[in-house]
């Protein structure tokens, strides 16, 4: 299974993960994009903005989790059943180094795809111009929900 | 030590964390604000909306960790020396029942209160009305950075 | 839910768990043995003993782990249907003191008992005489394997 | 720093570490050995025997925790100045597959050496004949305690 992280996957994979994460609010709230999408493997960036700080005007670390957690939730989505949803059982982030510059890149990297659960591990780099540098690491364990549609069951209001 | 967990502090503590929350740009683009700030014991409030969801309409977790988070250091920042400053080491949590309601509130307890390291942990409930539901639990790694000014070095500009 | 836990439970059940128990080779090899099974609630005890040490001569954190664990998972199983078994996700801890004294004690209490998942909140005390301390908390993830066997499907060797 | 992660340490170092992992008592009593020692990067295997065993017959979350936590305390150890000694702050594994073959060997590798905090990953493999396979993974936070030596204050009994 291994062997095929990162590959390109299918168009209307593709399509069904845009559409999921353009239903998520708090990516557009956050001013976070999809940056890029292969099998089990997805890249969510989200620029600075003062926004997005913490005291000391760093990034803050629950920013860094959120693009952390959707990232990992759509690799994980990537190899589900087209009927399916996916859900975060749980994560943990270590936060190496102070989250600063021009934006940040989450990283979600499927390490075991099973039937019910998978696992991903999570990195997140502070990118600035050419600088590249990792900030925080994390694991995550994602399940998947067959038969659930990935939408609200009933419009929101 | 834990005898004292939840007593009021004095007001000069509570404004360095008030000081310090506003200094946040996060928590007020989230629309989060304190609820309480006890020794030990802090809790955060955020109302729903839209901005704040995930793919099925529910809070994101990122968000949900977001509060949980802050909580966290604060509950941990009341019981630090007046000139240091609080930095997330790692957290982790349970997403345990869909996050939906009026509103989340995240609460962060000191467990243990080192010299370098205090341990909290961390409940976030979903409040409807009268109505509360556990929606995630977590535990949090916080330092202690001693003459550290908790305030950016230099203007954010 | 949560108002059932801690309550007795019936024998067949409590039988259950000691015969599980009583498979896990390493449990007998650590010395540890099952102290209280309740509703969600399973405290396994183990003595202190030079085998158990890492290099200052305190518990090793492995074993701490492996008791915690192993709680967590039973306090689980007592509420798993008759024909399951009980798989650990992940779990994580925070070590909070040195753990010497007489004896471990590791509680593991169920959180949330879901369908497929039961999470699990584990604390560690370290016991001396009538002196209680906590030294270690974490958190767990269980899995119910409905339909399958809680023993090996041949035998050893 | 990290591409010196995995270049051979000089004796004195790596001599520490073994005295170190002498007086693990545990590590002996679960068959454990110090597999590979290199700069941030060690492996410890542990052969299987039923005395390790979890209901099923196979390795007990506990004995595969307690390898991967001495991994990452020693490679971490590797980069700690002379007079110093090493803690576990905190760990969190992901079980993701049923742990059986021959032996585990748990790797544990610096992600971040700080002069305080060390962060590492963890990964455990079974091994059978020439078979590998990911059985788990983990993260974890370490202490490094200055001028505490890493050997008991005072004989232990």
């Amino acid at each position: 299974m291994n062997a095929e992280i990162g590959e390109p996957i299918d168009k209307g994979i593709e399509q069904r993960i845009q559409n999921s994460f353009h239903r998520q609010g708090l990516m557009a709230h956050l001013g976070a994009s999809l940056h890029s999408v292969r099998r089990g493997l997805v890249t969510i960036r989200m620029p600075f903005r003062p926004e997005l700080s913490q005291q000391h005007g760093y990034f803050h670390a629950g920013g860094t989790s959120a693009i952390a957690d959707s990232a990992g939730g759509y690799a994980a989505f990537t190899m589900f059943p087209d009927d399916s949803s996916v859900l975060t059982v749980e994560f943990k982030v270590n936060l190496l180094n102070p989250a600063q510059g021009d934006a940040l890149e989450a990283t979600g990297k499927v390490v075991k795809s099973g039937r019910t659960l998978t696992i991903c591990q999570l990195e997140v780099f502070a990118v600035s111009g050419h600088r590249r540098s990792l900030v925080a690491i994390g694991q995550q364990t994602l399940m998947c929900m067959v038969g659930r549609q990935d939408a609200p069951q009933k419009p929101l209001n």
